[in-house]
């Protein structure tokens, strides 16, 4: 650790309080991004596999421009009138689909997914007059007061109201029951009809599932297809409504589909965005069906002075045209599927590697002590995560046991850039011992 | 109503959904601002008096270059190291006055002013261990689930839980009791001790009271000096926290301080920012001292994915430095006199005129139907506030009664701004009828 490292350190702890955690024994300290690139303060260079939040790139000039020009000309709110909102929700409901009877075609712009998925309660309770909700137990959906008591991994410690369900979070290395396929999915469908009923039967009634598609933070775990659909049937008979959390597989990521929940094929009632919305810029949105729409907006009065504002439109838009325009959601199924089959490559000759999941750009590997057992090897994926950061990789880990190498690189990362995070990774991986 | 402006009307039914309201009987469409102007799209120009959120003024360039230079060289967040957020929580927590027991000093980033009441409720929790919060009965300070419910004028169709209670706004015009000055400021105080009983004796107890220290939404009472010290006094004899909520006095807009809590002489536990903070950008704050931020780091997991980015901080230090360097708290004083004397010599012409009230570039007019009734033109005041638009001078209507005149430009706004705001606001008072 550098003399400049603990400096800021030190800083943060007078300025910001304790527990702000930073990613790294050794935390990092950048001051550049380009592309897939970043630097730290010493003017090393690192290849990011990791935030998703610059997702068609670090300081991508296209984005960059569209901010400098709206920011330049006017910046407001949506108590006037603009064109920016209008032709960004058109472009952006455009990327939906679901049934004609019910199209996902209106949205209300918000600043970060927290508040989406503020909204997302809200909408839900509005829809259905209840209250319930369940999410899994190994996610996370953001951190307003109401958000955070959907979490078990960052809990208030007053713990969830009681209006709040888990269900055991999705686990195809080591499914519910034991047995994969579609008997995994009725037991999930189990579980979360237990918890329908339960809450049917309380004070708060049953409103809504609340899922990340692609369950990012359960693990991404590689489930069959139609998994989700006898949950979502069980949802809907109860009269609740899906909410599909997309902050993390959306706009293109899994490079099968430019949603998560058209990757599950499903159709959510209500579906939240955020991170990759703005590359970098706080904006974020609740996009759902008229009818959701209209509950809610005749329900609750809800405005967002920052939510919908030119400048964040501009960059919201610029986003999806960057995608669009660089072929971004076929680079990350092409750059994605050449790395997965790298790490099954690693894996034939790292005992470490348990499994090797992904989709698209947010792909990878379980690494366990025992490949009979499974035994998880926690201890090993942190320091793998930080020896690769020391090479100059940045990746980090997740999942249920946190022993999933979580590799999620902006849609700018190439077969040439797989490459290097193969052969560093192959390189940490013969040199960091599974046991200290 | 131009055939662009019902077509954008049709557009925002579609693609937000219905009650997405807009200001002004003919909503107005802007595509252009600079300085305290702004310019519709058939290039007709507008007085802006009436948004606070670009407050150093329209597109500001140094903001606007502030915020390109970082967006070009790094956006992240604070799982990695950034001079940014050290550099600027150090210059803001500098303008933040407290006992030196309990300095002001530490602060958490978020993107709106709405999550960072949303933190300021779970910090006072943390801080004391209760739930229950006071507000007052005109209020509204965000929308999240949790802040929602501290509005009644706003509110949750389920209404507020039973934790959030509520006080008699301060009326300095129509004073609760009869009586003005310290006797007010002991009435006000007793409502809230009474509320501070009512939740001590409940199973959430008391945590918090939570005000803006202007008063903005109330229709900014002229308050007598020391007017919140019993208040204030009570709060801290029963063990609760002072929340102040400076989203819209903060950042020196009142002009004889820097912060709302400043003027109304007090020492609140947690500051809550938003708005003004970064021009328009979505950056927020919530600033307090090392004890209360403490306990709510070791009591939450509370991370913010777009929360203090380098950009938004890059945008927020940009105001900091502009208000210094342009000497815009002195230049809110300057006009703000201005424009109030000239208000009140309005009003020795205009009856409808009931009470000039304000501070710096927060002022207007309660407008009444009578000057011995005190009975508010609250209509009258709505044709006033449309009228206004039409001569091309925005401003707006708030208040209890919602019959005062709202008058908050940016503080780009000089005595010459101001006299064409008289101006234009004699001659639609000679115009518009009382009665119609």
């Amino acid at each position: 650790m550098t003399r400049d490292t603990s400096d800021m350190l030190a800083d943060r702890l007078r300025l910001l309080g304790p527990n702000v955690n930073t990613f790294y024994d050794n935390p990092l300290h950048l001051v550049k991004g380009d592309g897939v690139w970043v630097w730290d303060a010493a003017g090393r260079k690192y290849l990011d596999c990791y935030n998703n939040v610059p997702h068609v790139g670090h300081c991508h000039p296209d984005v960059v421009a569209a901010i400098t020009r709206q920011a330049s000309t006017l910046n407001t709110h949506t108590r006037y009138l603009h064109e920016g909102i209008l032709r960004y929700v058109e472009k952006l409901t455009a990327t939906f689909d679901a049934p004609s009877s019910t199209p996902l075609d209106t949205a209300i712009m918000a600043c970060t997914g927290s508040e989406a998925n503020d909204i997302a309660l809200r909408m839900a309770t509005a829809v259905t007059g209840q209250r319930g909700v369940i999410a899994t137990d190994h996610t996370y959906h953001g951190n307003t007061d109401a958000v955070a008591q959907l979490s078990m991994t960052n809990p208030p410690p007053t713990g969830a109201g009681s209006h709040v369900r888990h269900v055991p979070a999705p686990d195809s290395y080591r499914p519910l029951g034991g047995e994969g396929g579609m008997a995994h999915a009725h037991a999930f469908a189990a579980a979360v009809q237990a918890q329908i009923d339960a809450l049917a039967a309380s004070e708060h009634g049953f409103s809504a599932l609340i899922i990340c598609p692609y369950f990012c933070n359960e693990g991404f775990p590689n489930l069959c297809d139609g998994f989700l659909v006898p949950t979502v049937n069980a949802v809907r008979a109860a009269g609740g409504v899906v909410i599909a959390d997309e902050v993390q597989p959306g706009f293109g990521r899994l490079g099968s589909h430019f949603w998560g929940y058209q990757k599950a094929g499903i159709h959510p009632d209500i579906v939240t965005l955020g991170k990759p919305m703005g590359n970098g810029h706080p904006v974020a949105g609740v996009v759902t069906s008229h009818r959701c729409m209209t509950a809610f907006r005749e329900s609750f009065r809800y405005f967002n002075t920052f939510g919908g504002n030119p400048v964040s439109c501009a960059a919201a838009e610029a986003v999806l045209d960057v995608i669009e325009r660089e072929g971004l959601v076929e680079r990350a199924r092409d750059s994605g599927d050449y790395a997965r089959q790298g790490l099954q490559q690693l894996a034939t000759k790292h005992d470490c590697i348990g499994d090797v999941r992904g989709s698209g750009l947010f792909f990878g590997a379980e690494m366990v002590l025992d490949r009979e057992t499974r035994e998880p090897a926690t201890a090993f994926t942190n320091r793998v995560a930080n020896a690769m950061r020391d090479q100059g990789v940045l990746l980090n880990k997740l999942g249920i046991h946190y022993n999933t190498l979580k590799i999620r690189p902006n849609l700018q990362f190439t077969r040439e850039h797989a490459d290097l995070l193969l052969d560093t990774l192959d390189g940490v991986l013969s040199r960091v011992p599974l046991q200290p």
